[in-house]
């Protein structure tokens, strides 16, 4: 009898499933399903309009992605749940939900309805700057350890300051929440009545360290007394590795997903963590990016290095006995897509209706025509903030060199180039820190759709990119890990590499710099890191003036 | 019997005529004449590619609009050409014709057909920046008195750089050329016979001084051999001033225009300039700016001060007995129709048909909704160039400050606001230069048809602004000449200042600050100087070296 993995991997629209063949990887059906909350930006259900920079999501869309996918891709597969041996989620990080005694979330309760800090929290929610500022400095001035795996700052992306933002705007949902739970996690005790931490999320998102532990009591305290027992009063369960068995399918999990009880479950992980099993990577090297909404960066390594700005490093992070590091860059397909929506004109989209191209696949063709430097302009890709190296959500993007003969996709190309310079940065801080690089594998979905952006990347870059385009890596990735939960008695794998050798994704094409490119992009690259550095590192500090004096002038009008 | 003058008005892409009536200045009739062959900027009418920044017009233009709009505006107005006593014109400048030895144009002669420097160099021709670095290395070295009176820097729009272009790459051309004239006094020769040098053109845009000429000789010999004698074999002609008759309509002005021989035509002047006396302003004290295709400032002062990056102080350059000090920037109307044409989206334009509004017009009235500050953008007003007061055409536009919020309205005012900050710092540079500013006078275009933007000025400025909005300024102004060209006898005026008391635009609108906006202009203004002087003062040239970039990466490709 064949046996068979579900990998389920939510994302920031949509939940996918895929149904995956243990013994070669092969997947035999996918599935999406679209939350029909989306990411509520402006306001909650009932109108109750958010904050500025808020990202909230609606855990009732999690429950639902679950109901349909499960039986779905096992029907469109053709499996019967006997076959199926293991589940494994991958999850956005830190998206957290606050939830009470039950683990049920605080937003389900008809009291709670109105209050925006009782719903998820996602991890693009920018609310939380002032509460990471806080902890920044406190950490700073106290030189807590924890501050250097993770280049210095915490991100306001993260739990702590997502916790604070929750005490400092409503104290009572601080209050009457139990737990503030990764949805991941929380996915896995709706399943199995396990409340089992992931090591990624709360290695990368929650600052715990396998042998130090969350920051100290003392230090919670001293942020804010109420602070004190965060960890033990709202973060409760063991934290489990990736790749271990966090329980079983139990009644309730069963009558959710159509599963047997008894099926294994995996631990939880981020989902551009499962992307990498997916791939095949478990052991160091290869650098691994997510290049989708937004950018991840991951590469494994055989000691913890100080790498300045990076998202983390996390002993069991990724792959258990390595080092995980995690960077990233906060904006990609958005970028794009707010270009598309917000930049582009009319005849460059009617053009793209003529040539029946979509309009990003049209401006990729434009664009791709271009030589580097061609249009004279340079952009800093903060259009999200920056995440690595500088890890500070309050930068802007900037764009120079602007004409009255500039072109649409002379801008569109200067956006893409300006993320791959943001890459470059990256690659050349961890190189320079002693973490080895030597070569570059891509996934994601502008990485399979789009040719021109990865050419674009290899060429900044000056380095070679393997792009697998196996759809849906990252679900694949989480079903890997659900072999490896499940263990080769009962049909899967002992070791996550032997995971990977089987099952990793094979659909690749390989991306070479184009040689001829390299002097144009080092000249370019120089500017970019003077103005990087310019606007980035506190010599001007305009792009933090000029939001504080938006947020109060947006404000004024509430 | 009623007494009329005709003005004549060359502008980028098209002239108007206005018949005045010299008694009260009432606009009987006004005709407009777009120019068949437009700018030119990309190719010859044959499809001879052009250069970069290359801006050419054909010279037939301005006869077949001298040949339609005076019969025109005479039949449309009911006036017979025995009432009309005197036809004045004004031009863009620096426009430059290279004519042959009976003062026709190369470009008309078929063996130079072909040849790109044989054509009209319109005021917007920017491919002769080396040549103007050149002149300003060598004149900077030498301590050439000039320079001081053009804010240290010679533009490459002007006469001399443009000359050198010729010289530089079509020295053929150079030889040929008879002379190199601007397109008003040339068609003030057209019109009489008479060569006469308008003081306002040779001053502002041919580096001419009342008492000490133009450069030596000496100066002209050490940029280039070849250029010794530039003045006395290229520049033919009388320097006279402004209000000054040049001449009178000949047989063959008569059979071109219509106008009855022995009609008196006075000097030509700059279209902004002709302006000033159209919107009334005979004496120090108003600062007059024309918001057009691009912005003109013009000031008249007792003394000649030392202001620096102003474009130029001469005396009687715009009324006599004056000094006229000019100073400007590359961009407006220019700068929204690039954005209007390359960076709105279509939901933009489909909201602007739906409300049957003009897509300027719509912008204006989201962007009018929006407060200081709001958008959390600034931008440099460079996508032309700098005119004042850095005087530098290789410096390009910049826009800091965007996020993935960021709407296009946002980006639309930013560019309106830079504007306006561009023109603050203009204003500040005169005062603290000792020429007081006591008010502002505008016209032009955006001035008459955007009250939003003439808001955003008054408020960015803390000053009041008039806009005169009596349309074809320029036009009537060039005919208030005429009427002094003509004088009294022949039922004119002697004295300017009587014309502009009689004949001087009512038509009026005063804009206000708004005091409440103040304290947040001031920090933004703040915030744009900084990025002005870190981009336009040399501590960062990435603009400059982005543009050669460009140029050295398209050159490749020719």
């Amino acid at each position: 009898m064949a046996k068979y993995v579900i990998g389920l991997d939510f994302g920031t629209l949509s939940a996918r499933a895929v149904l995956v063949n243990v013994q070669n990887g092969r997947i035999l059906a996918d599935c999406v399903f679209d939350y029909p909350h989306g990411v509520m930006d402006r306001a909650l259900p009932d109108g109750t309009p958010l904050g500025i920079n808020w990202a909230l999501q609606h855990p009732q869309d999690y429950l639902d992605a679950v109901q349909y996918l499960v039986p779905a891709v096992m029907e469109k597969g053709g499996a019967d749940k006997t076959e199926v041996i293991g589940l494994g989620i991958d999850f956005t990080a830190c998206t957290v939900i606050p939830v009470d005694e039950n683990m049920n979330p605080l937003c389900f309760q008809e009291k709670y309805k109105k209050r925006p800090h009782a719903y998820v929290k996602l991890w693009k929610h920018h609310a939380a700057q002032y509460e990471a500022d806080r902890v920044n400095r406190l950490a700073f001035e106290r030189k807590e350890a924890f501050l250097d795996r993770y280049g210095g700052k915490i991100s306001s992306e993260w739990l702590i300051p997502k916790a604070m933002q929750i005490l400092d705007e409503d104290p009572e949902i601080y209050e009457s929440m139990a737990a503030l739970v990764e949805a991941g996690d929380w996915l896995v005790y709706v399943l199995t009545g396990n409340i089992v931490k992931s090591s990624c999320m709360a290695g990368y998102k929650a600052t715990w360290h396998k042998k130090e532990g969350y920051p100290t009591k003392d230090f919670l305290k001293a942020l804010d007394v109420r602070l004190e027992k965060l960890v033990e009063e709202k973060l409760p369960g063991e934290v489990m590795p990736a790749g271990s068995k966090a329980g079983e399918i139990n009644r309730c999990g069963a009558a959710l997903s159509g599963l047997s009880e008894g099926t294994s479950v995996a631990v939880s992980v981020i989902d551009a963590h499962a992307a990498v099993l997916g791939v095949g990577i478990t052991k160091p090297g290869k650098l691994f990016m997510i290049v989708g909404t937004s950018m991840c960066h991951l590469l494994l390594g055989e000691k913890e290095k100080h790498v300045p700005g990076i998202s983390g490093v996390v002993e069991d992070g990724i792959i258990p006995g390595y080092f995980g590091y995690e960077a990233g860059q906060a904006c990609m397909g958005d970028h794009f897509a707010w270009f598309a929506e917000n930049a582009c004109p009319s005849y460059i989209e009617q053009e793209a209706k003529a040539d029946k191209r979509k309009l990003l696949a049209h401006l990729d063709m434009l664009a791709s025509r271009l030589k580097p430097g061609e249009s004279g302009l340079l952009a800093l890709d903060w259009w999200n903030g920056n995440r690595s190296v500088l890890v500070d959500a309050d930068l802007s993007g900037m764009i120079v060199g602007c004409t009255l003969q500039t072109k649409p996709e002379e801008i569109y190309r200067a956006l893409t180039e300006a993320t791959a310079f943001g890459t470059r940065m990256i690659v050349e801080t961890f190189i320079n820190s002693g973490v080895p690089i030597e070569g570059i594998v891509a996934a994601g979905g502008i990485a399979v759709k789009s040719p021109f952006v990865m050419q674009v990347f290899a060429d900044v870059l000056g380095m070679e990119i393997t792009v697998n385009k196996t759809s849906q890596i990252g679900a694949l990735g989480a079903a890997m890990f659900a072999a490896a939960a499940a263990g080769s008695k009962a049909g899967g794998y002992d070791l996550l590499s032997d995971a990977a050798e089987r099952m990793a994704g094979k659909d690749t094409v390989t991306y070479r710099p184009n040689g001829s490119y390299k002097r144009v992009y080092d000249s370019l690259y120089e500017e970019y890191r003077a103005l990087h550095d310019y606007f980035g590192r506190g010599q001007n500090n305009v792009m933090k003036k000029l939001r504080s004096l938006a947020n109060e002038q947006k404000g004024e009008a509430f």
